[in-house]
């Protein structure tokens, strides 16, 4: 045994948007870390890096193994989440906390704003010459972390996503018109284009789908929902949320008035049903059809209770494990990221900081066809895996239609 | 063998808002059905009414067994639905078509206009001496069917409102702050209530429920809203989209300078975020409360895919087989009824059409708390057992706070 073993406490934060599976990675740290003699108390912080600024700790080392696990199957961060973007004043606070607490171990489980945040922190740490080990855990529904094949998160957020458009496929076949449903993801279109994932028939919806790395033309689009309809009848859309014409600004801000921001200068998206209500409003106008819908999928993208997928919730789980273990065998500091080595596996390798941090992947050009309306092949095959066991798309009737007798 | 035993066709159809469970009822017609030797061929119309006037019928004897069972799981209505209500001219022509194709038995899955369409459409067969049997198969998300204890497609409808409500919940302790979702039901605030099935803390979301059946007045909304929000630091409301003023005029009218009705006069409340923008605009303006969300939660709530009531389907299979088991062994019209029998348990009755036709049934006096602001426990008792099994409700870290150091 190496004296000079770093000892103390660890602690574990969520923050950002929560996942259906954050929970699985808040208790893979928790199990994992529980393994390590040098692990003296296992820390939750409480909302994030507010909760470390604040003292608000949790002593994760008094739960059971039941609740953890049920609470692993729970959506949304157990813990709290944050959208503080720490400054240089709040990390300093930070610190004289985590000092204070002898807090040797930090795993922080978020996106790219988080990422940034364990940066920063790590920074701070080898600048105030503390001794210890900072590790970010990926998750964010909008998949829209650099290196990582994909992010715990997207898998189950993207099988509600397919659930929702498979359902409401067969719905709009029942009872016709235009459908336009309206997906999270400020500049990604990953989740958006998880809409085609339950499609079987040539004619099932989504029929078109607009992305935030593709400029969108009003025009456009009321001849593409134009064509289709003239088509199938119908019309299903899927549609980002963080669409944006040529000139880069976002359609909804062409909408509201007052744009409300959040601490990272990002514009309100989610939470309100605008978008889709302006869009309905251009094809009833313009196109003069009757039965035009719209709904926005909201928060349920991420927090629907029991939609999940099995291989998200493994993932998420294992991602935490090998966070704790870079940690604790190797020593290093850095970001967990996932790459894919087969058809389907994956692995895990820790890539330092600032090549996560603050950074957004976009849908690469092979994923959306030329016309940028829609998903392709290659978008299916990466995507399917992700969404897990289990995913029954349904059936058609298939008998013969009888023979007319009054009109033949 | 009685010689003047009723033979012929037999046709079965689905009307109005499709349901998670709507083609169970479908194939349990079918299934039913070729039990009787006098049903010579059975036929699907498709797109309700419409279907039968335009001659549009499947011939569903050449379904096999495993894809009726395929389309039984599947959400929506399998042969299509209709809005259109029939008037005396279309029913002559309705009649013509039956007659043509020796139609004798006639199965409707639909809410209380389709009920009202059963009746209408009988009373024509009377009055033209055709010999034919008419039942109606009650169906609707709203549950509003009079007599009724419950309908299909109400339990899986609630067990999706539940389990959003139950992953907003935790969605909205890691990220505070006000959040309305608004969900189906014109006239009944059944499915809204639903939104509570998920609690288990007393602290748990959603805190305020408003019903069509109660007056809403913005005053009182954000008193409570404030009052909660003081409370808790949070505060989670479920609002019908038919919530109506003291005059009866529905709130969502107030906003909308076109609105959009259907051919039953109904005006359009789904498939638009009009109402939750507008009451989040209220709470925003009035009560000074910066993270203010809302959620319309959509077509999902009837054919979300996989999230289904066991329950739901297994009732929604058995009322078909006792329509066609009234039908073809008692020789009788009307609509099937779903009667309480026990905790849990229920069983089947066949009313006059009368008695169900175009009548609404509205929660309850004690369903709903004196304030009209949210559900009573016998709400609860008698919702639960309709989404069915296997609802979990997730879970919560129960660590203990570590004591501050620096603050003490």
């Amino acid at each position: 045994m190496n004296d000079n073993i770093l000892k103390g406490n660890l602690l574990v934060a969520q923050g950002g948007g929560p996942t259906a599976v954050i929970n699985q990675s808040m208790v893979g740290v928790v199990l994992e870390a529980k393994k390590y003699p040098q692990v003296e108390k296992i820390y939750g912080a409480v909302h994030g890096v507010e909760g470390i600024v604040n003292e608000a700790f949790m002593d994760l080392t008094r739960e059971t193994l039941a609740n953890l696990e049920a609470v692993a199957a729970t959506p949304s961060s157990a813990l709290m989440s944050t959208r503080v973007k720490p400054t240089a004043e709040f990390c300093a606070k930070m610190f004289e906390s985590m000092k204070a607490h002898n807090i040797r171990f930090f795993f922080y489980i978020g996106g790219n704003d988080s990422s940034d945040t364990v940066r920063i922190v790590n920074e701070e740490a080898k600048r105030q010459n503390y001794d210890f080990r900072a590790v970010h855990i990926p998750k964010t529904v909008d998949n829209d972390l650099v290196i990582n094949d994909h992010t715990p998160g997207f898998g189950s957020a993207a099988r509600y996503v397919a659930s929702a458009f498979a359902g409401i496929n067969y719905d709009n076949r029942a009872l016709s018109g235009v459908y336009i449903g309206v997906i999270m993801g400020r500049h990604a279109g990953f989740l958006t284009g998880a809409a085609a994932l339950g499609k079987v028939y040539e004619d099932d919806g989504p029929h078109l789908i607009y992305f935030p790395e593709k400029p969108f033309v009003i025009e456009s689009f009321l001849a593409d929902v134009k064509a289709v309809y003239e088509k199938y009848g119908r019309c299903i859309v899927a549609v980002s949320e963080g669409i944006q014409d040529e000139q880069g600004e976002a359609i909804i801000t062409k909408l509201q008035d007052n744009i409300e921001k959040d601490a990272h200068g990002n514009v309100q998206l989610s939470g309100t049903g605008a978008l889709g209500d302006l869009l309905v409003a251009e094809v009833k106008a313009k196109l003069g059809i009757g039965r035009v819908r719209a709904d926005t999928l909201g928060y349920m993208q991420r927090s629907f209770l029991g939609c999940v997928s099995d291989v998200d919730q493994k993932e998420a789980r294992e991602v935490a494990e090998k966070a704790v273990q870079f940690a604790l065998i190797d020593n290093k500091d850095g970001s967990v990221v996932i790459e894919r080595t087969g058809d389907y596996a994956i692995d895990f390798r820790l890539v330092d900081l600032k090549e996560i941090a603050a950074l957004t992947k976009h849908m690469p050009a092979e994923f959306m066809n030329a016309a940028g309306n829609n998903v392709t092949e290659a978008f299916i095959k990466y995507a399917k895996p992700l969404i897990g066991s289990g995913f029954n798309p349904g059936a058609r009737l298939r008998s013969p239609m009888v023979e007319p007798i009054l009109k033949k």
